[in-house]
């Protein structure tokens, strides 16, 4: 059920709109598709789109036809810049195709062919690491979750959401993979129903114990004492420790520091933006309103309602009981603690 | 638009589970209807639930083929059992029919045939008297909404979930109509979708400004300073002023007090109950998984995931800042408020 595959000559991206009724692979020869299918959440989740985008560029470097460097740096350019403008959130977009711009413009290959070759490694890169760095986020995470540990998500941040394994749902298989009995309760996370399409998914599939709940249900979840931890992944943390995330991870996060349970987030080190102060500074997507009022082309509200649907919210350094990365388990004071590890990469 | 209408001879139910896509009555001249909509929420919210089921027992006594008063009562006693135990959860659907036996039971009257027309009357005071009530709530409720006030609701505690005008949605209504500016923020209310479906309806017909969002939004909304007050109604509130309503609402009121927003409460006396202590002892209704996890027929969730679906939550008394009743907004102690209004009644 691998989201993302690189085949050949072009990039294979499992349709996670259709999911869990359909499993239909995108076809993507043209960078264009790849923008498309990252803008309608065909691909989604931070690692994926980022892993996602840098194939995308490859693509894009394919069908730039020239070979005049100058000119086909430039190009690129403006390709990226149309592989970036499709979801503003997530920093882990503008994360890899930074990086793959960085690679090709500090390499002093001048023939065009042989930057194209090296474009694609870098993607490759990309994409391994990440499935490299989940796996070390669940050998890290996996220590927090004791025996029988009843786990909370929001969202999906596993395999589905990553280049392979996934952030929160990799702590969970990691500790499986350990021997320990572990048990997931899934947010369905409207509008999207992430949660419930994709969660679900692949819990079911992984044989782990998964019950589905309404967003609504969390609370009442944690007053009846059923769950020990939450653990959900994010779009963006900024150098303080602020967390983006799905829409209704704040929500989430207050309710476990009201009953006293910790709020965990797993998220690979390309999520950090050092660049940012706080979370205030994170740009949040609003999609369309019909994400809430339709399912299915079928309107569950009346028409003249006005809708607020900002796809993410931003969850205060607060309420994050730890940072769950490749690198380790970061700690408050995050802005203390998150610059000794990102300094290096920045 | 009204949700309930006795006509000659017998009950009309909105069938509330297609708004608001179709409007379209249940006619009901068997008890045995009225029964079956009830648990299938055609007719939902509880002070509506409790006049539904004394009209529905109108229809039951008329269903007995006696002239005898003794058997009369006692096939009505076990006509009100089968109506009673549609659902569990809402206190006002037991005390509407231990209004209408006590009624019964206290009557000298021998005649059956004269029973039967003391009962259709105790019915239309039930449901006269649910419709004063809130008018009342509405008149002490609107003092707590300053003049632009923006307020959250959960559900529907609106016109469709009493006798009419509502509860949470009647002091809105109040509001307004002293003048004041005021809109809503409807939470969609999931798995059933009545503050998407009904609430947002209520107010776009009202021509009051209303806003939906999804559950997992309103912490969000908090944080964003968006909103000013929570209003809900409730299923039953025990003597000690914890409340039962619809799943989510604890969430909501957890959220509300994080974020130092009043959280309020309206409901009629006929919602407290005064025989149990606190919130622990309300039996919460769980209802078919398939609420969650289809949507029109169409799984929105893998085969093989587990469902966790209480249809309410308990919110305990301290997260409550009031609760607006037909006799006046009751502050904390509730013990000692509520025990002061409602003593002379039981």
């Amino acid at each position: 059920m691998d989201a993302i595959i690189w085949e050949n000559d072009h990039l294979r991206l499992l349709d996670q709109t259709k999911l869990p009724g359909t499993m239909e692979y995108i076809e993507c020869y043209d960078y264009r598709k790849v923008a498309e299918s990252i803008k309608r959440l065909a691909v989604r989740g931070a690692p994926a789109i980022g892993a996602a985008a840098a194939y995308g560029l490859v693509l894009g470097a394919k069908q730039i036809n020239t070979t005049d460097r100058k000119e086909f740096l430039e190009k690129l350019e403006a390709i990226a810049g149309e592989l970036r403008a499709t979801r503003p959130t997530a920093v882990n977009l503008a994360w890899a195709l930074d990086r793959m711009l960085m690679r090709v413009n500090t390499s002093s290959e001048q023939d065009v062919e042989k930057i194209r070759r090296v474009m694609l490694e870098e993607a490759h890169a990309i994409y391994q690491e990440d499935v490299q760095s989940n796996r070390k986020m669940g050998e890290f995470g996996q220590e927090l979750l004791p025996n029988g540990a009843r786990v909370l998500t929001h969202c999906n941040a596993g395999a589905l959401a990553t280049a392979g394994y996934g952030t929160a749902l990799g702590v969970i298989r990691a500790a499986k993979e350990k021997g320990k009995e572990v048990s997931v309760f899934a947010d369905e996370t409207r509008p999207l129903l992430q949660g419930a399409r994709l969660t679900a998914w692949e819990m079911v599939q992984e044989g782990i114990p998964v019950t589905l709940i309404t967003d609504g249900m969390a609370g009442y979840l944690m007053a009846k004492k059923k769950v020990d931890c939450v653990i959900v992944g994010a779009d963006r943390i900024t150098a303080n420790g602020d967390v983006a995330n799905k829409i209704g991870t704040y929500g989430v996060a207050v309710l476990a520091n009201y009953h006293k349970i910790p709020f965990y987030v797993a998220a690979p080190l390309s999520t950090i933006d050092m660049t940012l102060s706080s979370g205030e500074e994170i740009p949040i997507e609003e999609r369309d309103p019909k994400e809430v009022t339709h399912h299915a082309g079928q309107a569950m509200a009346p028409d003249g309602v006005q809708v607020w649907n900002p796809a993410f919210d931003v969850t205060p350094n607060s309420l994050v009981t730890a940072i769950i990365t490749e690198m380790g388990i970061i700690y408050p004071p995050y802005t203390e603690n998150l610059a000794k590890i990102c300094k290096p990469n920045k």
